[in-house]
């Protein structure tokens, strides 16, 4: 193994420490950033720490990429009352997403169409469902990331509080049926590691990929509830790359055998990994450092054992991606104390 | 300066090697894949390069995110005569782009709405105008590394020769006034250097970031005839986030101050970089090593030296980004012998 060359960043890494406000017990896991940071909310108000002192100096803030901002929009009226945010990588299947909710939660315009929130951007559409909003990610890392800077800041100027954030995507399995729903206890690298990397000016921050741990139970015990399509928890894997990143066979270039993907996929399932998909890391780091609890649900399209290319239907692949759907719905509905009549 | 932690992964280089076929003299820069390839096409038959052993031995090629394949579509009869791929983020944009460049090449159908060939996914859109194809690719390397190796397999199948591909982006700029138009030299990653790191299994392979020089000199040379916005050429920084991995101090998290923003940001033009974007080093790493001829122009949207904030109007931002489509229209009516008659 040769050893690695000097990169061209600093490497630090984020640990836990003692929480500026008295509101926490230490080790409070989301006072990571080691920088004095003025304005920090307590971590138990409900609100949403935004980590970041300058915001307070900027006289608006502008959304760029949801076309979204504090002078153009009353942030606190369009959001100040949502509970639930879900997000996800094609912007189809969160219209969609939001349309079932509608139905799902009872809501007037349920039949209706949903109106595209970020409308007059294509980077990203938003949509809401009463307390939920339903908004597209993109694929990868630096899309998520994006989104959720200034979801995340959307949320702190609409002062809203208690917020859940649940990732609904899909993957690839890892010695698992198709089809199956896998909740993410841990987002662990392309090294097996529960670790996010971020380049910040000089320096290589490490940061926790924790997940809320209650909230990952809760959603498996709602999945009892839907016995027809297997459900289960366990290590998700992220990467950056959808073919050699992941060990597939069909990209345009592959130097590698067969059995050197299995190999590696098979380390990758032995270290706990279930499937794997390109946004868990960063979605656990961001949402843990401001406070969001936060769950990552993703149905395997195919079992990465198995092969690599996505070869079932349409049809399949739409109902294979509506059972994230349907587990998200149920655990929202007991949230909200509702109670299925049909 | 601490020294960097042990990686999970080997870091290995790919360096040029001698072309596996007598038509290319040595070194070759398309030959950097040191593993035996079978199938590897000659450099100087203008066809792609795919660089994968495994797929001649695939009876069908599902381009998933594409929604295309080898078996549904007949891909030699729909892009066999494709010449220039243009590739941007925003589907409008792209979509724009092949409204305009049939306009501007007189094509049948010119005032009428393109259809996009990827209307059954809605991960990336697709359209063409005559020779040219308009892809979007969404945001960030992984996103855009995905819709290229779906891309370089389709000119594969199509067995498409001599293809020149462009990516016409939007991007911060550093320096130079907002507007300009930047044709990148190189690309290089967050520490300035013209590299880009891919995660291969267990290694990290490290690829050359390089693009083609007289490309990006017979755009300058086209620019000439456009005097109404500013065009230089100048390195492009590649980064894996828009917020702390640009130097922002407006996203959720910020833990350093204006001055080490704008020291970092002097470094990066002192080291010759003129605009920061978030796909050009992966692709110019796969580009170049399929052997398609490369380049990258993007406007600056602002100047990151005087803020972070993208404030000009949605009609002024409209305009900076019709300026590259109007760049590398020129570019292409020139390379197929038409001269303006309006």
């Amino acid at each position: 193994v040769p050893s690695p060359p000097a990169r061209g960043h600093n490497v630090t890494s984020q640990r836990a420490a003692l929480c500026p406000t008295s509101t926490c017990p230490p080790p409070c896991r989301h006072c990571l950033v080691p920088q004095p940071i003025s304005s920090l909310s307590p971590c138990r108000t409900g609100l949403v720490l935004v980590r970041n002192p300058h915001l307070d100096l900027m006289e608006e803030d502008i959304l760029y990429h949801l076309d979204l901002g504090t002078k153009t929009h009353n942030l606190p009226a369009m959001f100040g009352d949502i509970k639930f945010v879900c997000v996800g990588g094609s912007p189809n299947r969160m219209r969609a997403f939001a349309q079932f909710m509608r139905r799902e939660l009872g809501l007037a315009g349920a039949g209706e169409d949903v109106a595209d929130i970020c409308a007059g951007s294509d980077r990203y559409a938003m949509y809401r469902a009463g307390p939920v909003l339903s908004i597209s990610h993109g694929m990868g890392i630096p899309s998520i990331s994006i989104m959720l800077h200034e979801l995340i800041k959307l949320l702190h100027h609409a002062k809203c509080r208690d917020v859940t954030i649940i990732r609904i995507g899909t993957s690839g399995g890892l010695g698992i049926e198709a089809g199956s729903v896998v909740i993410t206890d841990m987002a662990v690298d392309s090294s097996f590691r529960p670790r996010f990397e971020q380049v910040v000016l000089d320096d290589v921050v490490v940061r926790s990929t924790e997940l809320d741990k209650d909230l990952a139970e809760e959603l498996l015990t709602c999945s009892r509830d839907i016995p027809d399509f297997p459900t289960l928890i366990g290590h998700t894997m992220c990467t950056y790359d959808f073919y050699e990143g992941q060990g597939r066979l069909d990209g345009a270039l592959c130097s590698f055998s067969s059995e050197k993907k299995l190999d590696y996929l098979r380390r990758a399932y032995e270290a706990g990994v279930r499937n794997i998909e390109m946004e868990s890391t960063a979605f656990a780091a961001l949402c843990g450092l401001c406070g969001l609890k936060a769950a990552v649900v993703c149905v395997a399209l195919l079992d990465r054992l198995q092969g690599d290319q996505i070869r079932a239907s349409h049809e399949v692949l739409w109902e294979y991606q509506q059972r994230p759907q349907r587990l998200i719905a149920a655990f929202i509905r007991k949230r909200l104390g509702l109670v299925r009549t049909d």
